[in-house]
């Protein structure tokens, strides 16, 4: 059961025994930049070559095929989970990389459990599939809501623990981060979208109601987190809003976590050794 | 329905008649380069250049949302089908891209028709999709095998030209690639395969036998490529057996194609201009 090795320097900011009462989201400033070092552009220029690191290790990600790799971006609309693809996950090639993004259940999806459209879309040997959003909102969106009660909350987080420990277990490495903004970088963040034209498409009027309920979805995030940060999926909370310093504490944890995979280029079977190409 | 507009430079090597006569596979030179600067070093900065053009013009394409795009993908083994996404897509973001590779089909795909699997495959609405070889190995391997007669072969055609049409009338853009390469340089790079311990791992031992039917293989690519070479989904053949070149042309041709779709990205819709959030 690969459980994924984090750096030390994430430590505080890392949720991985289920139950874990002491966890406050409240208590992590979304300001802080725990993985800096210092200067932004230093940062920058780390970032970027963070991310040719990963895009080598990916490589032989696919290649060895021993290993799965889930990652999972969690937070609230405009907290970066787009900026984290693109700056992190953005030198990889495309093959053997796949993003699923998770929208509100079709009617077809709501006539199953809400696990079953989520694995279908689970990596297979070789691959990294990150999820943008993930079955997280599963739990967010309706307890917010107000449409799933407090039993039902507790029984569909511990389907979460069951359905990703197995995952594990079949050799899927499970990194789960919560990307972590105050409630005014969201406000500046919105208002950006509404005033560049290029960032129009992004504007999603509902966006508006859910940050009404703010608190709410910060309550059911610190319960979710604290119910499903498992030694074999444990949650990273991110400060993010310095989007420079989100990258790259999301790519640093990342980093560390795929070297300590030990992977490698499979060998050539015994009975090609010395083949001539004809 | 969006035809693809292709440069000039690659008119001699496109085929957009169905039932095109006139080409003859044997006729292109492999290690010809139609579009080099001169230079091999220029020409991977150019490159470079592209892929970064492309990543833009990809992220523009992903907020339109008002077209979808699939490029296909095919050549004999090692023309460089990889290394294609590698050097042309590696520099997008893994949102809104996705590649599909296609090996022989499993059984539950078998007891369908040929474009069932397929289908479920295509790009949604702003999404670019690769296909990493594609529903032509369901012409090409039958028929070298000898499973497919003739007759079943010209009905198996016809229906991926009905099928493309279809897509590309409900808004997709459809671009072909064959990657063509000499025998020869097929014959180094298996032997490369077999001597460099980082790519053992894309060595099969199937392809040893595909190369013994090499001349079938070239037979059976131009009556397919003849016959499925439309206006709506044009085949590019691209003379592969410079890396570089290879792809410096795809390059070239999807820059070409993704700029005169006009992409835009969408305005705000009336009721939000003006908006300020709270």
């Amino acid at each position: 059961m690969p459980a994924p090795t984090l750096p030390k320097s994430v430590s505080k900011f890392t949720v991985s025994q289920p139950g874990d009462k002491n966890f406050k989201l409240a208590a992590i400033d979304p300001a802080d930049k725990p993985c800096s070092s210092g200067g932004k552009t230093d940062d920058r220029v780390i970032v970027d070559q963070l991310a040719l690191d990963l895009d080598v290790l990916q490589n032989r990600f696919w290649a060895d095929k021993r290993f799965k790799l889930l990652v999972v971006l969690q937070g609230v609309d405009t907290s970066g989970k787009d900026g984290t693809l693109r700056h992190v996950f953005g030198r990889m090639t495309p093959l053997g990389v796949r993003t699923a993004g998770w929208k509100a259940p079709t009617e077809a999806e709501r006539a199953h459990d809400f696990l079953w459209r989520i694995h279908q879309a689970v990596p297979a040997a070789g691959e990294l599939v990150l999820f943008n959003r993930s079955h997280y909102e599963d739990v967010l969106v309706p307890v917010v809501a107000g449409t799933l009660d407090d039993e039902a909350v507790d029984e569909r987080l511990a389907q979460i623990n069951d359905f990703e420990r197995m995952l594990s277990q079949t050799g899927t490495v499970i990194l789960k981060f919560m990307l972590h903004i105050s409630k005014k970088e969201q406000g500046k963040r919105l208002q950006q979208r509404l005033d560049d034209p290029e960032k129009y498409w992004k504007f999603d009027p509902a966006d508006l109601q859910a940050r009404e309920k703010w608190d709410a979805y910060q309550a059911i995030y610190e319960r979710a987190i604290r119910a499903t940060g498992t030694p074999w999926a444990p949650w990273v909370i991110v400060p993010a809003d310095s989007k420079t310093h989100r990258n790259l504490m999301i790519a640093t944890v990342l980093k560390k976590a795929m070297e300590s995979l030990g992977l490698r280029f499979p060998p050539l079977p015994e009975e090609l050794v010395g083949v001539k190409v004809k």
